[in-house]
């Protein structure tokens, strides 16, 4: 195959030029702030596209699953942060990674994880890394700063015979939700406020952290400082999505992955278009709901075949498990001709993440000129 | 592995017993209705799973991909109904099917498909066997019964010498959205009147259609009558799920594929237990959100990890990629020594094709114990 229009849809597509100039913007800011940049490979799920980050290689990268944790060190991905707290069947597997010489800090935010990793560090004859999470007010997990718990269990890792306190991390993951841009710098700036407490009371116990890691790709594109962090952490970046350029993080011409369909149906009287990408395919992912109705994508927006032309007056309304609806937004009357049947378009998703789960591969384009397929992992068992 | 508490999770877990149960009831309900049953396996994706169903066996199957088709062809399902609107690309995979003997039936409801249809089976040198979509009030896909195409196409159908009208089929997936059983009843009916007056209407012509073909969960449980009708299509009622209980299509009891997760932390403060299945384990399906506030069943239901005991009062109120949210639904206060630190419980999901679809395989359970593991397909490409 050689172009996009041969490909079975839908399909994944991912420009790789987009790809390479938002990671190239990503490690610019990184240098900027005076931080080490920790990509989180939870959105790609793939060594191909790790490779081409210039800091996943040279640094180390940040994980969600023991899958994901398997996979990135089978491909020489040997520095992790496997930023989700552990659970204690996940250890005996975390260990094995361990006496590999992988080095994966794990995340606990209680005192039942540090006894679970100390015991099993002790039953695998393995010393276990861990990074305690500081919750910086999205009160989903982690640690809040002025707590007593936080250096009594940094205390515990350091003190262990089979534990090693390696710092503390956050995640703003409420920027998400931040009306505008000085909105998401107000959150940054709580986001590493947290984290500089937090890193005062360890330091005055003697316990200064040798990690102080923030991040998510809204805080990581807005924040005005990261002084006093030394780690950033952001994954969504690397492709960007409809929802990132809702709220700024990029514009639609970064967006790196979108979704091939094909028109397979017209509800004239009904104002409708029907594609063969779906809740599958797209996800349901409807985060851009919560924003102003100018900026709700529903389901994704629509751009030619090509992808240099958006169809600004779409988007996809509605999906089914196999069928995208797409609809006009502002009440102008479809082009329907513009959309023939049989006809190929681009969907924008809201979440890359989600959307990308769907697919086991990438379809690697420029233009409509296929360069490649790039492998992803599906899933948390195996290996 | 013997038993669950010995899987990784997020896992799939299929109670192969209430499957069999939802199976046997299905079954009995076509009987009942007078009308052959073609189960959809778009729900499943699963060799395994459909070899339990007798009338996938003794009759046929519905299918939505190209992949689906291929794949239950070749595990021996080669009576096919491909309902969704076929798009040129994929006429020379198909044709393959017909020439290897799968009987596999087109779906159109323009009379571009048919000119695409006819065309390709010039130069694949097969017979396509088309069924033509019928719009029975959701004005998704489908003819309007009325419509003079209907006649037209099934005639060019019949006509074409590489072109064979197979019949006529309807999905009333407004369904879903009916506020009460009554309102089912009615959509059920409005479904079977519109088949029934294509079916009229073509007949006169001389055009009577081989098959006439409806379904949806809902409707195929609560239709009163499907009298004129020669064929029923489900998918969902093989598995159940909480949307499907909460619309009386089944009981809690009967859902037959849940989530295993386990608990990896505790926000007291903020009434919020966190487990390991988000967004791409659960899916982002918030279906019930269109119920009443006390049917809203979040992100899904919480039961423990024998799957006997609802935590009534819970629910997942929040996902991301890999964090489930647990909150209370009503107020009360979370039992936190019920759901420790470590523990497991299961999740009764929204929509059970979104949720099987995030996973490779399914756990086969009876109880607690480890009875099997049956294999899905995931994606579009490859066979």
């Amino acid at each position: 195959m050689t172009t996009i229009h041969e490909l079975e849809t839908p399909a994944l597509l991912l420009d790789s030029a987009r790809m390479e100039r938002n990671v190239a913007r990503m490690e610019a800011r990184a240098r900027e702030l005076g931080v080490a940049l920790r990509p989180h490979l939870k959105t790609c799920k793939s060594a191909d596209v790790a490779r081409r980050i210039p800091s996943a290689l040279a640094y180390g990268i940040t994980v969600s699953t023991t899958r994901e944790a398997e996979y990135f060190a089978a491909h020489g991905f040997r520095d992790q942060l496997y930023a989700v707290a552990v659970a204690p069947h996940r250890l005996a597997r975390l260990a094995a990674l361990v006496r590999d010489g992988v080095r994966v800090r794990l995340a606990a935010d209680s005192a039942d994880a540090v006894r679970w990793i100390d015991a099993a560090a002790g039953r695998e004859g393995v010393v276990f890394e861990v990074m305690l999470e500081i919750d910086s007010g999205e009160h989903r997990s982690g640690i809040e700063p002025a707590r007593p718990e936080l250096v009594a269990l940094a205390r515990e890792l350091a003190d262990g015979r089979t534990t090693r306190f390696a710092g503390i991390y956050t995640h703003a993951g409420h920027s998400y939700g931040a009306p505008d841009v000085a909105g998401i710098r107000a959150i940054a700036a709580d986001e590493r406020r947290a984290v500089c407490t937090a890193r005062d009371r360890l330091a005055a116990a003697g316990l200064a952290p040798p990690i102080v890691s923030v991040g998510s790709t809204p805080t990581a594109t807005h924040a005005a400082t990261l002084d006093g962090v030394t780690e950033l952490r952001a994954g969504v970046y690397v492709f960007q999505d409809a929802f990132q350029a809702a709220i700024a993080s990029c514009t639609l011409d970064d967006v790196a992955t979108t979704v091939l369909a094909t028109v397979i149906g017209h509800q004239r009287a009904h104002g409708r278009v029907l594609v063969d990408a779906g809740g599958l395919a797209l996800s349901k992912d409807r985060s851009t709901r919560a924003l102003d109705p100018a900026r709700d994508c529903g389901y994704g927006l629509v751009f030619d075949a090509s992808g240099r032309e958006h169809f600004t007056s779409l988007r996809v309304a509605d999906v089914y498990q196999e069928h995208g609806v797409i609809e006009s937004r502002d009440g102008s009357a479809i082009d329907f001709g513009r959309l023939r049947l049989g006809a190929r378009v681009r969907i924008v998703p809201n979440h890359a993440c989600m959307t990308c789960s769907a697919f086991p591969a990438y379809q690697v384009v420029a233009g409509e000129e296929l360069a490649g397929v790039w492998s992803r992992i599906h899933g948390w068992s195996g290996s």
